[in-house]
């Protein structure tokens, strides 16, 4: 199914996406309902574009900053395609080719990437307490620093994961599921299971988790977060879970039963993470540098987690979803049983039948991006996408 | 002497190309003499364009993905430019930076990077028996998502650099020797030493051999393979080149008797390779993470190599060439005696005086990428080709 | 206050700028006065360009290539800035990736990569002797490389920072001081402190220091140099402030006293960096890989270092300089005491008075990056602004 440009754009119109202009992307909890659906129908004018092999560029030049703070591939290039296909170049702050360990601040770096950048796209996950609270100095150093001239203009931040939220993942995700199931009214009141499965590897970020029910618990929809005890996600969270359904309807609950989950679920999210309480003492023994106290978390973590083997998205399990035809979701990549591991999140039968459904789910992610780039850039974004589609220019140029 | 736009045209719309549209290039004897043709008649016309500065454009935006398995200089800086030139942003999939150590496959990898890319370019040419399968995994992983729908567009894969071949090397020289014998005609029934030369280092790939014999064969040349016993290529290679002569014209046979090779040879290629059955050998091993067989292959190796020491491009053997004056070719960079090492490829003296050659041969490689590319995505090259010269947009604007 | 096109233009056209055409930017006094002036003029022009949201595209592709021997995250984000307003694509040159270690020489390597490049920036100062000497080596072999027909195009070097000079640092240092005391004139018999300051850490280049001494002699200031004994400056470096006092005005002396050096300045810049002597003993250790002399010398700098803590830029000290209100400069990052480190460079309340200023201070490194590209690549560069300037392309585009 081709996107639809006209379609996508009367969307975009009607919605208030002034307050965006400016602005940074830092958890779907910030923004307003219309702000998200401006993400969604900016993404779709894009890919539609795109299809028509027309040119996006909103930038003659101008560069987009990327910092990962720990390793990437799917999100390091959807940010370097988004930016390129708005006309941006990528120029990447590596933190060990960089004075940074010299002892200078984050405000000072800040700045002096920023001189010439119109967007910041950070990742930084591996720390409870660590990641927004980075992502938030950054944010106030180079608003700090257009208002004093340094900065002749504010670059926009886009959070390309933190230890709270994984912005470009979950609206990805939520793309997903709305292109899948013909819009986003159909969403509501489906039952939608985001489950802790197994893994033998330990100490995944929770922040894919807590962005999905930070976000779908917006949609209407039946939201069960499914974990064996002692990997409860952040409470800030669940709070905002709890909150989004008394504002939105539909419902939130926990449960320790992955079965219970999977009952009757249109969707089924099955995925590794590390308690939240384990990673706020591991990121206190990685400060204190206590090498021993982190060897010995870790054995502890993997002992806990050998003991929930039985969390894994079986195909028995998947006969218990709605028709038995949950549509599975991952943020890839996964942990395959006989795949990439001897017993980790999912059957390899099920990963299969999926695959292609997964692929689709990832490709929404540039577009995603580049949307939050252009609403945060682009003074009236729907114009600017008018501007794009009558202007015309050939992005493949022969 | 300048490139002639207006010839390599006409050269160009004479030759069949329809078939390259949207493919790969792997192995320059996947393809047709026209093909290659075209690929050199693109290179010339492209550098005219650059020459009078002219931008060749073929893209406002898009990627081209590298991805390198070895460590790479001037291919790397090839690429960059080719891309460059033709109006792509590359973005480097370092497999250190990203996720795929955690156990995703190659057909995902492949998909993830691919949603907005053009061109991949892979050099992987470390163990033998993996390069060539590895590109050819990326390519269906590719192929497959775009029937599928993943991909709104299937890339074109270029081979910097694999086990078997490295066409963009060997297109290069090629393109070198054309233009210095003034033609492709000139070249028939000319002799060309393609022979091993002895380097204090050991494992280097066979793929420049393999390219030059599997491409040089095609040219209705008499291509003599030179090298001690035991330094083997690979045989299904060797019959790549029979096969070649036996519908080209010209001859190959293979030497041990670097002195039999250079008699009277219009062309010498001397350059250090290692032996097909030890680099299987030390695949196995890798694979088996055996270090101790790893070093001792290491040594075994090295002391078969030091035993002939005497295969070197002295200017003795220069003198033994037609006229005295063979044309000597390499890839860079070279082991030269007293330079790069105390005993190595060639002698100095001779290097020195093939400097600027060199170069020069250098020099084509990233024209010729660049025409790969084109080849592969403009559905009309020659069209695409004559448009950017009345299209006449400046490179250098002021 | 915003950069003023058309009196920079004014400026720049009355200046004879004709001989920097194809040349590279290595050391400030290779430079005429007028050749200097035309990198203001022309860093204002670009930057009101800029804030007028007007493309500065000189180029419609192209690359800039980079190459750091030493980590860098400002000069590596300028130059990436500079590249990218100006329309190429900076490609690095990371000789951990490549194959240099393979023992090819600096002409080869030169050529290797600049068969499309416009630009190379080279960062270079580890090594007493060796930074400009590699600097010059590469221009020797593009510039052969021109010469020979192998080089399409002569890439213009820019020095990044060397053994010897830092003149992307000094220019841009010049240029805040210039706009911060309104002109080049108010700058005449100004007293600028360029002073060694205590840092934790040693083996900081001199080019800093010596940049500084080197070019603002030429402004007509009284520039005192101050340093504990044995922490010499280069001999050639001194003679160069020495003799542009003789050509320019002002005056030049060295103190051993950092009072004296503050007494009455206008403009203080407290800045650690190595003795010469030691540096160039260290550069000796280093090519004999003699590890235990290494670590010696480190321990006896260190030693040496701990015995001048009192060098620090105090508030007491920058009550002596004139009105107590000298401006304070620094390249940064600088070691703040108590924030980067116990005991350091400056106090931070010092720090924090001029952070403005030092950001802005940093601001203009792009800006003078790109004039000196431009001076360098443009034929005319005052008729290529006034182009870009009636061309109204905005750089974001809606």
């Amino acid at each position: 199914m081709k996107a639809d440009f006209e379609a996508s754009l009367r969307k975009l119109e009607g919605l208030r996406t002034q307050d965006m202009f400016g602005q940074d992307f830092l958890l779907t909890w910030d923004k307003t309902d219309d702000e998200l659906k401006a993400v969604w129908a900016a993404a779709d004018a894009l890919r539609a574009l795109r299809e028509e092999n027309i040119s996006a560029r909103l930038f003659d030049s101008g560069l987009g900053i990327s910092i990962f703070r720990d390793n990437s591939t799917r999100t390091r290039f959807s940010f370097a395609s988004a930016c390129n296909f708005l006309g941006l170049n990528v120029q990447d702050l590596d933190e060990k080719k960089s004075q940074i360990a010299h002892g200078e601040t984050v405000r000072e770096t800040a700045n002096m990437v920023s001189f010439m950048a119109d967007v910041i796209g950070i990742r930084d996950d591996m720390y409870i307490g660590k990641g927004h609270t980075y992502q938030l100095e950054v944010a106030q150093a180079i608003e700090q620093g257009h208002k004093d001239g340094i900065l002749e203009q504010r670059p926009t931040i886009v959070n390309l994961q933190c230890d709270i939220d994984h912005p470009t993942q979950a609206m990805a995700d939520a793309a997903h599921i709305i292109h899948t199931f013909g819009g986003m009214e159909q969403l509501r009141g489906k039952k939608i299971a985001m489950t802790w499965a197994y893994s033998p590897s330990y100490g995944k970020p929770l922040s894919v988790p807590q962005g999905v029910i930070g976000l779908f618990t917006r949609l209407g929809m039946d939201v069960v977060l499914a974990h064996p005890e002692g990997y409860e996600v952040m409470p800030d969270v669940l709070n905002v879970a709890k909150e989004n359904v008394q504002k939105g309807g539909g419902s939130f609950r926990v449960t320790h039963d992955m079965d219970d989950a999977f009952a009757d679920a249109a969707i089924v999210y099955p995925k590794s993470w590390a308690p939240f309480a384990a990673m706020e003492k591991r990121t206190k023994l990685y400060a204190d540098g206590d090498e021993a106290g982190i060897n010995a978390l870790e054995k502890e973590l993997l002992a806990q987690n050998a003991g929930h083997k039985d969390w894994c998205c079986t195909e028995e399990r998947m006969r218990r979803t709605e028709d038995g035809k949950a549509l599975y979701l991952h943020c890839l990549p996964a942990d395959i049983n006989d795949v990439s591991c001897a017993q980790g999140e999912v059957e390899a039968s099920v990963f299969d039948r999926y695959r292609d459904h997964l692929y689709k789910e990832a490709s929404y992610k540039p577009y995603i991006i580049a949307a939050m780039i252009l609403l945060a850039k682009a003074k009236d974004p729907a114009a600017a996408l008018r501007a794009m589609k009558s202007r015309a220019l050939p992005r493949k140029i022969y």
